[in-house]
């Protein structure tokens, strides 16, 4: 901006805005004259939360999951199975699992793939840590839910060989048509997946 | 979301943001996730940005801008030429005329148009006070930049009758091709408003 006509603290308000994704340069000014319009109704409580977040917030120690305790809620939450860990790239899919409300079992977050070319290698991950957690007897199975992408499936065979020696079920997601989804839209690995893996109605 | 898998700390967080214009639940979870991050690069600088500006932000009792001090710095800023007084609906359009970095006048910020089937007449609007201020003898010109929409052109006639009675110019922004603008792309009251406005060559 060639004049700081909103004032410094707004111009700060909006340069920090813009840097959160979905918000560019545009939005991250109509954001920050929203909230400063709605100043007791959002901005003071929304100022309030992150700083709430920010002091509280802390990683999982076991899982890699983000939650304000340490061991985070999922792990210390008895109703769970422990048998059953599911390995997610990201907290963010952890959370998609949570919202689908089917599963009940803990997780273990890598906290990105292999990415070689990124410079991503095993030791960038939190593997070590995966393998710690399935070798104790409780654990039957390692459900391996990963994105269906090159670098997701890669993570998947290396995570495979890694936990070999482990007397574990090694599963993953299933593919198949999303529900909802039209077939006409779908690429052929997809369907080549779906054909394979049909079940009798 | 079925379950708080995130802790009550963040699905508020969450909940707040997705109410900022431009992100809906799925971005601010996206977000929120990037704030948790980036803690003490991005979330807590951001914290504290949003609580200095709940704090310090008023609305100028003059123009109607958003600054830090009343009166504002533009109306303060003596470096201004006093004679010329631009209309504008919102903050926002006041900030785009301030980004365009052509004018060195002050501003009357309306906070809305006119507009009846919302229940938004003449006395919801900052208008008693632009007829006050453009009383004061020292201002010789009006400038009236709305939106050259329905509602901002009723408001702009609205605003030149009560104006008439002053000695005043009553002036508003151009119609015309956009810079950069494509004739095929544009409707045909913006062509006939840039054709009977053309100019020398």
């Amino acid at each position: 901006m060639a004049k700081a006509s909103a004032g410094p603290e707004i111009e700060r308000l909006i340069q920090l805005l813009a840097r959160l994704p979905g918000l560019g340069p545009r939005s991250a000014r109509r954001a920050a004259l929203h909230l400063v319009k709605k100043r007791e109704q959002l901005l003071a409580p929304l100022a309030d939360a992150m700083r709430l977040a920010a002091d509280r917030v802390v990683v999982c120690s076991a899982c890699g999951n983000i939650d304000t305790s340490d061991p985070c809620a999922i792990c210390v939450d008895s109703s769970r199975d422990p048998s059953i860990l599911i390995v997610v790239e990201d907290v963010s899919d952890l959370w998609a699992l949570e919202r689908s409300n089917v599963v009940n079992a803990r997780y273990h977050v890598l906290g990105g793939v292999l990415s070689p070319l990124d410079g991503i290698g095993p030791d960038e991950l939190n593997i070590a840590k995966l393998v710690e957690r399935a070798a104790d007897p409780v654990v039957r199975e390692v459900v391996i839910a990963l994105n269906a992408t090159v670098d997701g499936q890669t993570t998947a065979h290396f995570l495979t060989e890694a936990l070999a020696h482990l007397p574990l079920a090694i599963t993953r997601l299933a593919h198949g048509v999303p529900v909802g989804g039209e077939l006409d839209y779908l690429d052929e690995g997809t369907l080549t997946a779906a054909l394979r893996s049909r079940t009798a109605l």
